[in-house]
Parts: structure tokens; sequence; C-alpha cells
């Protein structure tokens, strides 16, 4: 493997010194770059675009491309996980994912298989390895997963849900069959991110996009408890350096001291939460990530600055922060705006490095 | 007016000694009611029965005939105003409300009327006045209106959202406009709260459903300000006793010390606060309503008493608390299950009482 040459991004997670704070965007590569759309339509559909290395290669580093970006992160999708159980993962053109077949019973839990990631996703690891290679060593590589509470919304409600009215039906109803689902995905995920950092991710991030809508003992038994499982199984070394981990609960900034604690390198933080007081909680135990507003890229230039400048400002000196939106960037985004955000955050963070 | 013959609810409210702790259900009068979609399919469609006094009263007594609930709710929709305003709003079928005009200008925002609501929105009195009446006493009714923020994204957006995307553009890139448009909402909601006081309502509770959706500071300026703004500008007293008022931020829980500097009575919380928490923060300064997350619902009789009992633990010896849902009851909700959840708040909270 080529030698990485710009480690920013790993550096921060582990806290040690650097230069400028690293930047990356949540869905870097996607639909707001005409580029993406470009290759996307070439490729037909969406799970054709993740299922073809080649060019899920292409859109990984398209957004590298316009921007000075300080990670890459594979392009793929949460749901190959439950695909790969055999739920039949489709989308409908404006709609989000669906199943063809949700997850509603006991039985339907119990004969769920446990996939082997090096077959059964395989696709996934070779767009992996094919993009580890195509970056020559630029910036490192984020591989990624869902959550096992998050993957377990879209099995059981059978697609997006606004109010999860199945899975809070099991969850109330029939925990028991609920830990089941969880624990298989659980032991899914770990294979699955494994298999991932062998093929060459250097990082990995848990995406808990689902969490917040648990309250706080339900959020320890039925989501941070299975991510806790997954953080302990995962390879912490590979290729001489550390992969750290990050775990991200969207509406999550509750429980940070408690992410804290799973053993992860660092926690996502959604733009609700303030980056200066989540840091004074937990900060002096792991990394934080985050945590602009996607939305704050319809504004000017000079807003984005003025927001990336308060959120540097609120998070202070030193390491220890990767800069990103809160959640995904829109698709209605101007691209040009992204490009004043990463650029903002590199200027605008040396005057808080190397003091 | 006849006397109160249950006060528990008010005196919660101004954390006055009570019996047992009170207990109301956020969108008791609903469709998980069969005698409630009886009354809606003979009005016709939903605005039509919150314009029709006697059926809008019909509906609101509804859930007391089957719950021993200490308030009664007028049976409305936040978006009266809007409507008032001249929008359009109209609800189709399997889908949330919408408007045929939305606002997106700085024109549209200029030339938006502030309804009088004694005979713009008299049709909302009429149904206060009517159920007041016919209540005689029983138990207090509460009178409501969306906060400015909230209203204003389904205005911006034209209707429901996921993303906020139109309207955190418009906070973005023409805060100013954003801001004469919430100022027009805040006037309007302190004369629409005002009157429905006068006509009868002897609490107010302010629904801010989508506050959670923005960051820090900017909650502070697009939401609480105008918030407050409101709530000073409330009557305070009539009819010889205090009307408190409830301020209600779903996902808002990190900022509650912010919205119990407004001058509100109570809190509302979701079911993801803890409110044994939320109580040692703000409950020396406020009262707090929640939090039993509405699928709970779901779950087994002893499921249910065991939420009620944990909410109960949590929050303590003492009154200001009352009881209710961390939001809406679910239209799937089996009636029985209401009832076991009224039943056991009264039951098991008397040992947390008169001690």
């Amino acid at each position: 493997m080529s030698e990485l040459k710009n480690d920013r991004f790993l550096k921060a997670l582990l806290r040690e010194p650097v230069d400028v704070t690293p930047v990356w965007m949540m869905r870097q590569a996607g639909r707001y770059l005409p580029e993406y759309r470009a290759t996307r339509a070439r490729a037909g559909d969406f799970m054709a675009l993740c299922r073809d290395a080649d060019l899920a290669c292409e859109v990984t580093l398209q957004p590298l491309e316009r921007f000075d970006l300080d990670a890459a992160i594979l392009f793929s999708d949460i749901l190959t996980i439950p695909d790969a159980m055999g739920l039949g993962l489709y989308f409908e053109t404006g709609e989000g994912p669906k199943f063809r077949k949700p997850v509603r019973t006991a039985r339907d839990v119990d004969t769920l298989p446990i996939p082997d990631a090096a077959s059964d996703l395989d696709y996934v690891m070779k767009a992996v390895s094919t993009i580890r290679s195509a970056l020559g060593g630029r910036v490192p590589l984020i591989g990624f997963a869902g959550s096992p509470w998050t993957l377990a919304t879209y099995m059981v409600e059978g697609g997006s849900s606004k109010d999860f009215r199945a899975i809070k039906r099991m969850l109330y109803a029939e925990p028991e069959v609920l830990h089941e689902l969880l624990d298989k995905l659980a032991d899914s995920v770990i294979d699955y991110l494994n298999r991932q950092i062998e093929a060459g991710a250097q990082a990995v991030q848990i995406f808990d996009t689902w969490g917040g809508v648990l309250s706080t003992h339900h959020y320890k038994k039925f989501s941070l408890h299975y991510m806790e499982k997954i953080i302990k199984g995962l390879i912490t070394e590979h290729e001489g350096r550390t992969v750290p981990s990050i775990l991200f609960t969207k509406n999550g900034d509750q429980w940070l001291e408690l992410i804290a604690d799973t053993g992860c390198y660092a926690a996502g933080l959604d733009w609700t939460a303030e980056i200066g007081e989540a840091r004074s909680r937990v900060g002096y135990k792991i990394a934080l990530q985050g945590n602009l507003d996607p939305s704050a890229l319809y504004g000017s230039p000079e807003t984005i600055r003025k927001e990336v400048s308060r959120i540097l400002k609120s998070f202070g000196y030193g390491s220890g922060h990767v800069f990103n939106l809160g959640h995904g960037i829109a698709l209605d985004t101007d691209p040009e705006h992204a490009k004043v955000f990463v650029d903002a955050v590199h200027e605008l963070s040396e005057a808080y490095h190397n003091c």
C-alpha cells in the first residue's frame, strides 16, 4: 500500500497534534454533484452503483477532485447487510429504501441468516480495495455500517419511517424478539466492518441515525449496548496503524458520556449540539466530529465562514476535532458553497493549532 | 362559570400540593377512539370538525367519558392562524396539512395580515366557550397555539417537511425576512391565546414541535425569543385564577434552562428526556409535563404500569409534575391501554404525595 500523505484525519481522531482541523462531509459523494448524477445515470440505479467497484470508486473520488477534503468515505449504503440477509432491498423513485420481506415476527428473526461478509458482501470489499488503491495514499479511507438499532428500524418497518410504530411495538410488546434481531445484526456488523478494515478501510464509522428516537433507558439497552459490542469486536490495529472508530447517534447529544464509555475513538455530533460543551463533557476521552448544520451551506460565503468560525471557536484550541456537517449534505447544495466550507475550515482553524 | 371540581392539573402547574399526579394525553381526542372517528365522519373533513363548535365540543369531551383525565384540551389545530392569514389550509387524505399559498418571499411576508382572533377566528372562541360550558367545572380546559417557528415551518415549506429545506434556506440566506414573519406570528399568537383565555381556557400550551431541528444559537433567536415574547404578552390572571402557560419544544431537552427563563409555568418533555434530571435542572423554577413514550401503550398493561412507575420514581416526591405522553397518542393505540395508563398514574403516584 502507498504511504499515507495526509493523515490529519486519523491524527485528529487520536487527538494527536495536527496543523489544521481536518474536514470531510457526510454524503460528500452524492446527488448535489453533477458528475455524481452522470455516473449514477450510467450505472442505472443506486444499488447497481454500489455493486460496481469501479463506479463506486469513481463517485467516491469525485468530491476529492473538487474539494480539499481530508478523508474519503466508501460509497455504499447501510442497508447492504439486511439486503444480504435476504430481505430484498429496493429503491422506489422519490421514496426511501424499501424491503420486500420486512421482519415482523419471532419466526422471521429466528430464520434470519448472519451473512458471511467476505462472500455475501464481496462487492463491498472489492469497492473498498479498489478505492484504497485508487487513492494512492492521498487521504485515508473510511468504512462504515449502520448501527444494529438503525438497521432494525428499516427491517421491521419495511423501509423509512416517521414514527417507528412497528419497531416500537416490537420493543414494548416483544423485547426479546428485538434483542435477538439486534444481536444478529451486531455480529453481522462486526464481521462486515472487520472485512472492510482488512480490505483497506483506515477508520470506521457506525451510523446510528435513529438512536435518538429512544428514551434513555431504551437507548442504552437497544442501541448503545449493541454498538458497544461492535466496538469491542473490531480490529483495532491494521497495517501498523490504529483503526479509529467513530460512533454517530443523531439526536444523541445527551448521551455523549455513555458513548464515550463504549471504547470508540470519536463521537459524531449533529448540528443541535454545542461542540464546546460536548468537548468539556467528553473531550478528555474521545475526539469529536461535526457539526455544521448542512443547511448553513444555503447561506452566502460570508455566512458559511461565520458559522465555521463559530464552531471552531466553540471547540477551541488543540486537536481532537474532525470538522464535518451534522448530517449528510443536502442534494440541492451548491457545490461552490461546499468548497467555501472546506476551505474555510482549513484557513480559519490554523490559529487553533501549533500555538 | 361553574366552580372547578378538579383543580389538580392547575395546582401541579403552580407546584402547589396535590393528592395524586394529574394526567392528560396530548391528542387525547383523536383517531384512536372509535367515537371520534364516528363524529369526524359526520362532520366531513377535519377542518369542518374544528369549525363546528358543537362537534368540536363533542370530541373534546369523548376521552373524558372513558378515562379519568385531569384536563380537557380544546379540539382544534395549530394551523388555524396561518389559515386565517389567507394561506388556504387543506388536508389531503393520508398526507399531512398543506397550504395553497406558501410563504416564500419578502413580499409574501410583507403582505401577510395579522388576523383579528376575535373575528377571524371566532369559530375557535366559540368552541372554547361551548366546551368550557359543557365541562361544567369537571376539569380545567387547556387552550393552545403553535409556536411562531413551528407555524412558520408549515407556512414556508407549504406543509409538513422532513428536512425543512425551504425554511432553513430562508434562515441562512434571508434571516431578516424570517424574523419579520416570526414577529407577525408572535403577535398573532398573543391575540389568539388571550382571546381563548377570555373565552374560557384556564391554561395554555404552546406547541413548538419543530424547535428541535435548530442549533442552539438559532433556537434562541428564531424560536425561543418569539415564545418569550408571547409568554410576556399573555393574560396571566382570569376569573381570579392564574392562567399557567406550558411551553413544549419537542427535542428541546437540552434547552430546559433557557425555557425555564421565559416566564412560562411549565415545560413539556418528550420521552427522550429523563424527567428526574430535568427536575434537578429546572424544577425549582417551573413544573414539568410528560413524558411517557406514546409507543409504550403498545406494551402489555404490566409494561405500561412499569413505565409509569419508572417515570414517577424518576420525578420523585412532591408536586410540580403533570403526567402526559411525550408526544401525541398514536392512532393505532388500544383505548383500553390508554385507560391502564391514566389509572396507573393516579394509583401509583399517591405514594409520592402527602408524605
